[in-house]
């Protein structure tokens, strides 16, 4: 079999670990198998450079992050390819440029489109071990990009995907999927296997173990995701297509996400093309929206405007809201930073009906005011107070019954 | 006039060092200056980065290293160009490979054989302040390679060579390039000027200010280099062709270099040919020997040979002189790690007799015995006892008058 395995920033987060890692790597490899390894930067790099920058200037260039970012999983590939070396294997690093990992230029944020791969086949053929680096890639003008947190995931799919791996597995710290945090909910259940559109839902609310563009990559070309622990050898969760032997509950996770920010436009006169307006505007600076809810304002002349993004973005989407909201004549613009989101997910509810009526009706119960709903075929959000979130996902995941096994 | 600025690692040992060679940057700027900025990586992290290194192996690959390495720089290039771009400043960060720094493949030690250089041009048309990587390159393979030891000295320079600049600035912890090292003598004077071939000497023989390379760089392409410090505005030392201004001063600086190990390769039968297998293998393993001396042996069939190279190459170094004592039927290899380099540089030394042997004579009063003397045109240099070091420096210093402003 051709293996993709991936490492994230736990699993390789000091000399100790890299040496775990490898004797994994090599494990597979004496076993017959072709291995290709990703892996992150070690755990808290990131955030440490990210702090550098902060401390200089607080709107770093993007272009620069990049630069900076693209540092740390130099420094792990180089070990790991290190480590497998002395265990007596053939190994070699890679940055994202050196496998040919195309993306376009919005830098922070970049999108693959295409990978080139040469030197990885050429790397297997000589019977050695690939270490590439995750997260990252160049441009059409040879500048390095990133993929955004999380994006070694989406390396590894897209790597996986590029040279038809037979397998894709996700290294983590935590043991697979589970029904939800199994730190806010004790009796949390891993699942042994979950559909992609599930998987892509919970990624998309907040679930960390997977990055969303990831899971719709692993999607679109049908590579088989194991979501497994790098410390031990507990057998994972298995993302794959739908079918037939998938557990038919209705709902399958309960999924929180504190890091999200709530900005309205109070107020906006009401007539056609003020959304476009205003997401136009929000996405040409590239910033994702999340959820958005447009209700009747009080006076029922005007429209109440209010969607979520994270935390991350928050500053230049509030600059952005701003001054549409003055070019619209609206009232003003209100952020709260306070909320939480709140989603079951479940391919079962495409066929049960009642599903978010249960679920709201149980936060009524608990006196859980909802500041913001959204539904999707298999999936209800809800946007409440951030200081509810462990009691509501505890609540949700009790009423669906998920701790049963 | 267009002047490159390199700063090494305790220039910007963190981000409030880093602001100050922003604003450092773009004052030469305002003044009308195009400017060019060469930074290493933060001090201390490269050595972080090899200590993790021989965490996993004692002997890592290097071409794993080079990728290691050179992530330091590439968290410099970043957070300068970022702190450039907060003072209101156009700025943009180059790697080695997007500057065009084309070297050999032999990595680790890696020599520049072209600069391509077309998008430093293109930002210094656009008003932007480049902010290069120094210390690397990559090969013909695209692979990254790194130039060893104060590797970014020679970056600055080979840039300043290439686009034909005015000036190259070397920015360092010191004011500039000293009669000895100040540490050691405190009567140490800062030289006003000195020659490229004095300062080649003074590099070689382990006065740490410049990169030896950097300065037959110069030297070749006769690119005009100040030593100065970041820390202060106190005018440095220029370093240029000797010009008949220079001090005629017999000899103008002393140094020492702890940083070598001597090894012996005893009674090696007499024969031709021999230098020329020992050192053949050792230069083919990358190995660069600095002194050399051959001796008859006690029974005068044989021969003593003795080389010294750098601490870092010992081990290598040694296993082959072992192997070559073996085939030449020698009587065996010692090597002698408690040994320093002690030297005298001088221009003036040319036209002058009796410099050795008043250096000899100095060691000799002293009670320091030499267990390896090489000269050149331009300098003396003796091995003896590392214990020895200071006290050899000093009265050298004094012996030569170099105190005397």
């Amino acid at each position: 079999m051709l293996i993709v395995q991936k490492y994230g920033g736990t699993s390789v987060a000091n000399t100790g670990r890299i040496k775990a890692v490898a004797e994994r790597v090599v494990a597979a490899a004496k076993q017959g198998h072709q291995v290709i390894v990703v892996v992150s930067a070690m755990s808290g790099e990131t955030d440490k450079l990210i702090r550098l920058a902060h401390e200089i200037s607080d709107r770093p260039d993007d272009r620069e992050m990049d630069m900076l970012l693209s540092s740390g999983e130099r420094v792990t590939i180089a070990l790991t390819a290190i480590a497998i070396q002395k265990l007596g294997h053939k190994s070699m690093s890679f940055t994202g440029r050196q496998v040919g990992i195309i993306t376009d230029s919005v830098h922070t944020k970049a999108m693959i489109e295409r990978i080139e791969a040469n030197r990885l086949k050429i790397a297997l053929d000589e019977g050695k071990i690939p270490v590439v680096a995750g997260f990252q890639g160049i441009d059409e003008f040879s500048d390095v990009t990133t993929l955004g947190r999380g994006g070694s995931d989406t390396t590894a799919v897209a790597i996986a995907a590029a040279l038809k791996a037979d397998l894709c597995e996700i290294y983590t710290d935590v043991e697979g999927v589970y029904t939800t945090d199994p730190r806010i909910v004790k009796e949390a259940r891993k699942l042994g296997k979950i559909s992609y559109d599930e998987m892509l839902e919970m990624a998309s609310l907040g679930a960390r173990v997977l990055h969303g563009r990831s899971v719709e990559f692993a999607k679109k070309y049908n590579v088989p995701l194991v979501v497994r622990s790098s410390f031990n050898y507990a057998p994972g969760t298995l993302v794959v297509k739908e079918d037939e032997d998938m557990e038919k509950i209705v709902v399958s996770g309960v999924a929180a996400d504190k890091n999200q920010v709530r900005i309205t436009i109070m107020a906006v006169p009401d007539k056609p093309g003020i959304a476009a307006s205003i997401f136009n505007e929000i996405a040409s600076a590239n910033i994702v929206v999340d959820m958005i809810v447009q209700n009747i304002s009080s006076d029922g002349n005007a429209t109440d405007m209010s969607f979520t993004v994270s935390k991350a973005d928050s500053k230049k989407a509030l600059e952005i809201a701003k001054s549409v909201s003055d070019k619209l004549g609206a009232k003003g613009v209100n952020m709260n930073t306070d909320v939480a989101k709140v989603s079951i997910v479940g391919v079962g509810m495409v066929s049960h009906f009642g599903v978010a009526a249960k679920m709201f009706e149980t936060f009524a119960k608990e006196g859980i005011n909802i500041m913001m709903i959204s539904t999707s075929e298999i999936k209800v959000s809800c946007v409440i107070d951030v200081k509810h979130t462990e009691r509501a996902v505890q609540v949700l995941h009790d009423i669906f019954g998920l701790a049963a096994a």
